[in-house]
Protein backbone atom coordinates (compact mmCIF):
# COMPACT_ATOMS: atom_id res chain seq x y z
CA UNK A 1 0.00 0.00 0.00
CA UNK A 2 1.32 3.81 -0.90
CA UNK A 3 1.77 5.51 2.78
CA UNK A 4 -1.03 8.28 2.88
CA UNK A 5 0.20 9.55 6.86
CA UNK A 6 3.41 10.77 7.54
CA UNK A 7 3.91 11.12 11.26
CA UNK A 8 6.52 13.77 12.46
CA UNK A 9 8.04 12.89 16.02
CA UNK A 10 11.05 16.22 17.09
CA UNK A 11 13.51 17.07 19.49
CA UNK A 12 12.42 20.64 20.44
CA UNK A 13 13.98 23.40 18.57
CA UNK A 14 14.93 20.49 15.70
CA UNK A 15 12.56 22.27 13.56
CA UNK A 16 10.60 19.00 13.13
CA UNK A 17 7.12 21.10 13.08
CA UNK A 18 8.24 23.55 10.67
CA UNK A 19 9.33 20.82 8.28
CA UNK A 20 6.05 18.69 9.23
CA UNK A 21 4.17 21.90 7.95
CA UNK A 22 6.19 22.65 4.69
CA UNK A 23 6.07 18.94 3.44
CA UNK A 24 2.12 19.32 3.96
CA UNK A 25 1.69 22.26 1.74
CA UNK A 26 4.03 21.06 -0.61
CA UNK A 27 2.11 17.79 -0.73
CA UNK A 28 -1.15 19.16 -0.79
CA UNK A 29 -2.39 17.31 2.17
CA UNK A 30 -3.57 17.65 5.52
CA UNK A 31 -1.46 19.16 8.63
CA UNK A 32 -2.74 18.27 11.75
CA UNK A 33 -0.37 20.18 15.22
CA UNK A 34 -2.42 22.10 17.67
CA UNK A 35 -5.13 22.33 15.62
CA UNK A 36 -6.46 19.36 16.52
CA UNK A 37 -6.74 20.63 20.47
CA UNK A 38 -10.61 21.20 20.28
CA UNK A 39 -11.46 18.03 18.88
CA UNK A 40 -9.10 16.26 21.88
CA UNK A 41 -10.95 19.07 24.41
CA UNK A 42 -14.46 18.05 23.05
CA UNK A 43 -14.16 14.07 23.30
CA UNK A 44 -12.59 14.27 26.64
CA UNK A 45 -14.40 16.55 28.39
CA UNK A 46 -11.56 18.59 29.52
CA UNK A 47 -10.80 22.59 28.81
CA UNK A 48 -8.12 22.95 25.67
CA UNK A 49 -6.33 25.11 27.78
CA UNK A 50 -5.49 22.36 29.80
CA UNK A 51 -5.26 19.66 26.59
CA UNK A 52 -2.64 21.76 25.22
CA UNK A 53 -0.37 22.09 28.13
CA UNK A 54 -1.18 18.09 29.21
CA UNK A 55 -2.10 16.22 26.02
CA UNK A 56 1.62 15.70 24.72
CA UNK A 57 3.59 17.04 27.75
CA UNK A 58 2.56 15.15 30.69
CA UNK A 59 3.71 15.15 33.70
CA UNK A 60 5.56 18.07 34.86
CA UNK A 61 6.97 15.74 37.53
CA UNK A 62 8.31 12.71 35.70
CA UNK A 63 7.42 9.36 35.52
CA UNK A 64 7.34 8.34 38.67
CA UNK A 65 4.63 11.13 39.42
CA UNK A 66 2.90 9.37 36.49
CA UNK A 67 2.76 6.07 37.10
CA UNK A 68 1.48 6.93 40.52
CA UNK A 69 -1.23 10.47 39.76
CA UNK A 70 -4.49 10.62 41.05
CA UNK A 71 -7.03 8.39 39.14
CA UNK A 72 -10.45 7.41 39.17
CA UNK A 73 -12.19 4.41 40.31
CA UNK A 74 -11.89 2.94 36.87
CA UNK A 75 -7.98 3.43 37.42
CA UNK A 76 -7.56 6.47 34.98
CA UNK A 77 -6.27 9.42 35.71
CA UNK A 78 -7.04 12.84 33.92
CA UNK A 79 -3.69 11.94 32.11
CA UNK A 80 -5.11 8.43 30.47
CA UNK A 81 -8.20 10.20 29.74
CA UNK A 82 -6.93 13.17 27.44
CA UNK A 83 -4.64 10.03 25.96
CA UNK A 84 -7.55 8.27 25.33
CA UNK A 85 -9.59 11.08 23.72
CA UNK A 86 -6.22 12.10 21.54
CA UNK A 87 -5.80 8.56 20.50
CA UNK A 88 -9.28 8.57 19.63
CA UNK A 89 -9.15 11.71 17.39
CA UNK A 90 -5.93 10.67 15.65
CA UNK A 91 -7.59 7.27 14.62
CA UNK A 92 -10.14 9.13 12.65
CA UNK A 93 -8.20 11.28 11.07
CA UNK A 94 -6.00 9.16 9.90
CA UNK A 95 -9.20 7.44 8.69
CA UNK A 96 -10.55 10.64 7.01
CA UNK A 97 -7.67 11.81 4.06
CA UNK A 98 -3.63 11.05 3.72
CA UNK A 99 -1.88 13.88 6.51
CA UNK A 100 1.10 15.00 8.33
CA UNK A 101 0.27 14.94 12.30
CA UNK A 102 3.08 16.38 14.08
CA UNK A 103 4.04 14.60 17.73
CA UNK A 104 1.31 13.03 20.55
CA UNK A 105 2.58 9.67 19.72
CA UNK A 106 1.06 9.28 16.32
CA UNK A 107 3.90 6.77 15.43
CA UNK A 108 2.70 4.45 18.18
CA UNK A 109 -1.44 4.93 17.73
CA UNK A 110 -1.43 4.02 14.17
CA UNK A 111 1.24 1.24 14.14
CA UNK A 112 -1.67 -1.41 13.26
CA UNK A 113 -1.75 0.72 9.63
CA UNK A 114 0.44 0.18 7.21
CA UNK A 115 0.33 3.45 5.15
CA UNK A 116 2.08 5.49 7.82
CA UNK A 117 5.74 6.75 7.81
CA UNK A 118 7.40 7.81 11.08
CA UNK A 119 9.28 10.48 10.80
CA UNK A 120 11.84 11.46 13.68
CA UNK A 121 13.48 15.08 13.25
CA UNK A 122 16.72 15.76 15.98
CA UNK A 123 19.13 17.72 16.19
CA UNK A 124 22.57 19.53 16.90
CA UNK A 125 22.70 21.53 20.45
CA UNK A 126 24.16 24.85 18.98
CA UNK A 127 21.49 24.88 15.66
CA UNK A 128 18.83 23.69 18.25
CA UNK A 129 19.90 26.75 20.81
CA UNK A 130 19.62 29.48 18.13
CA UNK A 131 16.21 28.15 16.97
CA UNK A 132 14.64 28.45 20.36
CA UNK A 133 16.59 31.56 20.78
CA UNK A 134 15.08 33.38 17.73
CA UNK A 135 11.52 31.73 18.17
CA UNK A 136 10.74 32.73 21.46
CA UNK A 137 12.82 35.45 22.53
CA UNK A 138 14.56 34.20 25.20
CA UNK A 139 18.53 33.67 26.12
CA UNK A 140 21.11 31.20 25.81
CA UNK A 141 20.58 29.73 29.64
CA UNK A 142 16.09 29.98 29.17
CA UNK A 143 16.37 28.31 25.65
CA UNK A 144 18.86 24.70 27.03
CA UNK A 145 16.21 25.06 29.78
CA UNK A 146 12.98 24.55 27.28
CA UNK A 147 14.93 22.49 25.66
CA UNK A 148 15.72 19.96 28.31
CA UNK A 149 12.06 20.18 30.28
CA UNK A 150 10.14 20.09 27.14
CA UNK A 151 12.19 16.97 26.05
CA UNK A 152 12.15 14.78 29.12
CA UNK A 153 8.05 15.74 28.72
CA UNK A 154 7.66 14.35 25.65
CA UNK A 155 9.82 11.16 26.40
CA UNK A 156 8.25 10.43 29.68
CA UNK A 157 4.76 10.70 27.92
CA UNK A 158 6.17 8.92 24.91
CA UNK A 159 8.34 5.84 26.96
CA UNK A 160 4.95 5.43 29.32
CA UNK A 161 2.12 5.25 27.01
CA UNK A 162 4.24 3.41 24.04
CA UNK A 163 6.07 0.88 26.38
CA UNK A 164 9.11 2.01 23.58
CA UNK A 165 11.70 4.53 23.32
CA UNK A 166 11.75 8.09 22.37
CA UNK A 167 14.29 9.05 19.74
CA UNK A 168 15.07 5.02 19.41
CA UNK A 169 16.24 4.72 15.93
CA UNK A 170 13.88 1.42 15.11
CA UNK A 171 10.30 2.92 15.45
CA UNK A 172 10.88 5.48 12.78
CA UNK A 173 11.05 4.70 9.13
CA UNK A 174 13.75 8.05 8.96
CA UNK A 175 15.29 9.83 11.27
CA UNK A 176 17.25 12.88 10.00
CA UNK A 177 19.39 15.09 11.79
CA UNK A 178 18.12 18.61 10.56
CA UNK A 179 20.95 20.56 12.14
CA UNK A 180 23.70 18.66 9.47
CA UNK A 181 20.94 18.15 6.34
CA UNK A 182 19.21 21.01 6.57
CA UNK A 183 15.34 21.68 6.22
CA UNK A 184 14.77 21.71 2.51
CA UNK A 185 17.13 18.34 2.62
CA UNK A 186 15.22 17.13 5.28
CA UNK A 187 11.92 18.01 2.81
CA UNK A 188 12.68 16.20 0.07
CA UNK A 189 13.69 13.02 1.66
CA UNK A 190 10.82 12.88 3.17
CA UNK A 191 8.53 13.85 -0.13
CA UNK A 192 10.94 11.52 -1.90
CA UNK A 193 9.94 8.45 0.65
CA UNK A 194 6.25 9.31 0.36
CA UNK B 1 33.16 20.95 5.01
CA UNK B 2 32.00 18.53 2.64
CA UNK B 3 31.33 15.22 4.21
CA UNK B 4 33.88 12.73 2.75
CA UNK B 5 33.61 9.90 5.40
CA UNK B 6 30.62 7.71 5.79
CA UNK B 7 30.11 5.14 8.24
CA UNK B 8 27.43 2.88 8.42
CA UNK B 9 26.12 1.39 11.36
CA UNK B 10 23.84 -1.50 10.94
CA UNK B 11 21.38 -4.14 12.70
CA UNK B 12 22.21 -7.72 11.11
CA UNK B 13 20.07 -8.87 8.53
CA UNK B 14 19.31 -5.45 7.34
CA UNK B 15 21.22 -5.15 4.47
CA UNK B 16 23.61 -2.29 5.91
CA UNK B 17 26.69 -3.82 4.72
CA UNK B 18 25.04 -4.11 0.76
CA UNK B 19 23.96 -0.76 0.88
CA UNK B 20 27.40 0.29 1.90
CA UNK B 21 29.43 -1.43 -0.47
CA UNK B 22 26.67 -0.69 -3.60
CA UNK B 23 27.30 3.21 -2.14
CA UNK B 24 30.70 3.03 -2.45
CA UNK B 25 30.96 1.89 -5.80
CA UNK B 26 28.53 4.33 -6.80
CA UNK B 27 30.28 7.23 -6.00
CA UNK B 28 33.65 5.77 -6.30
CA UNK B 29 35.57 5.84 -3.22
CA UNK B 30 37.12 3.09 -0.86
CA UNK B 31 35.14 0.75 1.02
CA UNK B 32 36.73 -0.72 4.24
CA UNK B 33 35.19 -3.12 6.04
CA UNK B 34 36.48 -6.87 6.79
CA UNK B 35 39.10 -5.67 4.64
CA UNK B 36 40.77 -3.72 7.52
CA UNK B 37 41.40 -6.46 9.38
CA UNK B 38 44.46 -7.78 8.60
CA UNK B 39 45.89 -3.93 9.79
CA UNK B 40 44.18 -3.81 12.84
CA UNK B 41 45.62 -7.48 13.45
CA UNK B 42 49.20 -5.88 12.56
CA UNK B 43 48.87 -3.28 14.73
CA UNK B 44 47.33 -5.42 17.76
CA UNK B 45 50.02 -8.38 17.70
CA UNK B 46 47.25 -10.32 17.75
CA UNK B 47 45.90 -12.91 14.87
CA UNK B 48 43.07 -12.11 12.23
CA UNK B 49 41.09 -14.46 13.06
CA UNK B 50 40.97 -13.71 16.59
CA UNK B 51 40.67 -9.87 15.48
CA UNK B 52 37.39 -10.89 13.15
CA UNK B 53 35.87 -12.97 16.08
CA UNK B 54 36.33 -9.86 18.65
CA UNK B 55 37.03 -6.48 17.07
CA UNK B 56 33.58 -5.52 16.33
CA UNK B 57 31.25 -8.09 18.46
CA UNK B 58 32.97 -8.71 21.67
CA UNK B 59 32.13 -10.11 24.03
CA UNK B 60 30.04 -12.76 23.94
CA UNK B 61 29.13 -13.02 27.71
CA UNK B 62 27.94 -9.21 27.92
CA UNK B 63 28.68 -5.94 29.67
CA UNK B 64 29.41 -7.26 33.08
CA UNK B 65 31.77 -9.80 32.40
CA UNK B 66 33.23 -7.22 29.69
CA UNK B 67 33.81 -4.82 32.34
CA UNK B 68 35.58 -7.20 34.34
CA UNK B 69 37.56 -8.92 31.79
CA UNK B 70 40.78 -10.03 32.68
CA UNK B 71 43.46 -7.12 32.81
CA UNK B 72 47.28 -6.69 32.18
CA UNK B 73 49.22 -4.24 34.56
CA UNK B 74 47.87 -0.94 32.96
CA UNK B 75 44.62 -1.90 33.56
CA UNK B 76 43.63 -3.43 29.77
CA UNK B 77 41.77 -6.36 28.66
CA UNK B 78 42.86 -8.00 25.19
CA UNK B 79 39.58 -6.65 24.03
CA UNK B 80 40.79 -3.00 24.94
CA UNK B 81 43.83 -3.86 22.62
CA UNK B 82 41.97 -4.56 20.08
CA UNK B 83 39.99 -1.96 19.97
CA UNK B 84 42.40 0.66 20.35
CA UNK B 85 44.35 -1.12 17.36
CA UNK B 86 40.90 -0.99 15.64
CA UNK B 87 40.71 3.16 16.48
CA UNK B 88 44.10 3.86 14.71
CA UNK B 89 43.27 2.22 11.65
CA UNK B 90 39.98 3.86 11.62
CA UNK B 91 41.20 7.38 12.06
CA UNK B 92 43.93 6.75 9.82
CA UNK B 93 41.79 5.08 6.64
CA UNK B 94 39.45 8.58 7.15
CA UNK B 95 42.72 10.61 7.17
CA UNK B 96 43.69 8.91 3.94
CA UNK B 97 41.18 9.14 1.61
CA UNK B 98 37.14 9.01 1.19
CA UNK B 99 35.46 6.37 1.60
CA UNK B 100 32.85 4.09 3.33
CA UNK B 101 33.11 2.56 7.05
CA UNK B 102 31.04 -0.63 8.02
CA UNK B 103 30.11 -1.07 11.67
CA UNK B 104 33.16 -0.79 14.16
CA UNK B 105 31.85 2.61 16.15
CA UNK B 106 33.32 4.20 13.37
CA UNK B 107 30.88 7.39 13.86
CA UNK B 108 32.07 7.34 17.61
CA UNK B 109 35.95 6.96 16.87
CA UNK B 110 35.94 9.83 14.32
CA UNK B 111 33.22 12.32 16.21
CA UNK B 112 36.13 15.07 15.81
CA UNK B 113 36.02 15.61 12.40
CA UNK B 114 33.32 17.22 10.84
CA UNK B 115 33.34 15.74 7.19
CA UNK B 116 31.98 12.44 8.39
CA UNK B 117 28.03 11.64 7.58
CA UNK B 118 27.61 8.79 9.83
CA UNK B 119 24.14 6.46 8.86
CA UNK B 120 22.24 3.75 10.66
CA UNK B 121 20.30 1.01 8.97
CA UNK B 122 17.84 -1.19 10.66
CA UNK B 123 14.58 -3.05 9.48
CA UNK B 124 11.29 -5.23 9.90
CA UNK B 125 11.86 -8.66 11.94
CA UNK B 126 10.68 -10.64 8.59
CA UNK B 127 12.83 -8.49 6.19
CA UNK B 128 15.42 -9.12 8.45
CA UNK B 129 15.09 -13.32 9.01
CA UNK B 130 14.35 -13.64 5.06
CA UNK B 131 17.82 -12.47 4.42
CA UNK B 132 19.76 -14.04 6.59
CA UNK B 133 17.81 -17.47 5.92
CA UNK B 134 18.92 -16.77 2.63
CA UNK B 135 22.38 -15.32 2.63
CA UNK B 136 23.40 -17.89 5.81
CA UNK B 137 21.38 -21.17 4.38
CA UNK B 138 19.62 -21.17 8.14
CA UNK B 139 15.78 -21.79 9.08
CA UNK B 140 13.88 -19.39 11.25
CA UNK B 141 14.92 -20.15 14.27
CA UNK B 142 18.34 -19.88 13.62
CA UNK B 143 18.51 -16.50 11.99
CA UNK B 144 16.20 -15.19 14.76
CA UNK B 145 18.96 -16.65 17.44
CA UNK B 146 21.94 -15.40 15.14
CA UNK B 147 20.34 -11.87 14.97
CA UNK B 148 19.45 -11.59 18.50
CA UNK B 149 23.02 -12.32 19.02
CA UNK B 150 24.91 -10.49 16.80
CA UNK B 151 23.39 -7.36 18.03
CA UNK B 152 23.64 -7.33 21.18
CA UNK B 153 27.13 -7.68 20.76
CA UNK B 154 27.37 -5.07 18.52
CA UNK B 155 25.48 -3.46 21.34
CA UNK B 156 27.03 -3.87 24.17
CA UNK B 157 30.54 -3.30 22.58
CA UNK B 158 29.44 0.31 21.19
CA UNK B 159 27.84 0.83 24.77
CA UNK B 160 31.08 0.27 26.28
CA UNK B 161 33.48 2.13 24.05
CA UNK B 162 31.23 4.77 23.47
CA UNK B 163 29.11 5.29 26.50
CA UNK B 164 26.27 6.20 24.11
CA UNK B 165 23.43 4.07 23.54
CA UNK B 166 23.47 2.02 19.84
CA UNK B 167 20.49 2.58 17.61
CA UNK B 168 19.83 6.32 19.14
CA UNK B 169 18.63 8.40 16.80
CA UNK B 170 20.89 11.17 18.19
CA UNK B 171 24.16 9.73 17.21
CA UNK B 172 23.91 9.39 13.70
CA UNK B 173 23.26 11.78 10.59
CA UNK B 174 20.66 9.48 9.06
CA UNK B 175 18.62 6.69 10.26
CA UNK B 176 17.16 4.53 7.52
CA UNK B 177 14.57 1.38 8.01
CA UNK B 178 15.92 -0.83 4.86
CA UNK B 179 12.47 -2.94 4.61
CA UNK B 180 10.05 0.21 4.54
CA UNK B 181 12.05 1.99 2.40
CA UNK B 182 14.07 -0.24 -0.02
CA UNK B 183 18.16 -0.84 -0.78
CA UNK B 184 17.51 1.00 -3.44
CA UNK B 185 15.94 3.88 -2.17
CA UNK B 186 18.69 4.18 1.03
CA UNK B 187 21.32 4.27 -1.22
CA UNK B 188 20.01 7.11 -3.11
CA UNK B 189 19.02 9.20 0.00
CA UNK B 190 22.72 8.77 1.22
CA UNK B 191 24.63 9.65 -1.57
CA UNK B 192 22.08 12.62 -2.51
CA UNK B 193 23.40 13.67 1.56
CA UNK B 194 26.98 13.03 0.75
Amino acid sequence: MTKRIITISREFGSGGRFIGEEVAKKLGIAYYDKNIINEIAEKSGLSPEYVLENAELSPKKGLFAYAFAGRDMTGKSVEDMVYEAQRKVILALAEKEPCVIIGRNADYILKDRDDVMNVFIHGDMPEKTQRIMCLHNVGTQEAAKMMADTDKRRMTNYNFYTEQKWGYAGNYTLCLNSSRLGYDRCEKIIMECY
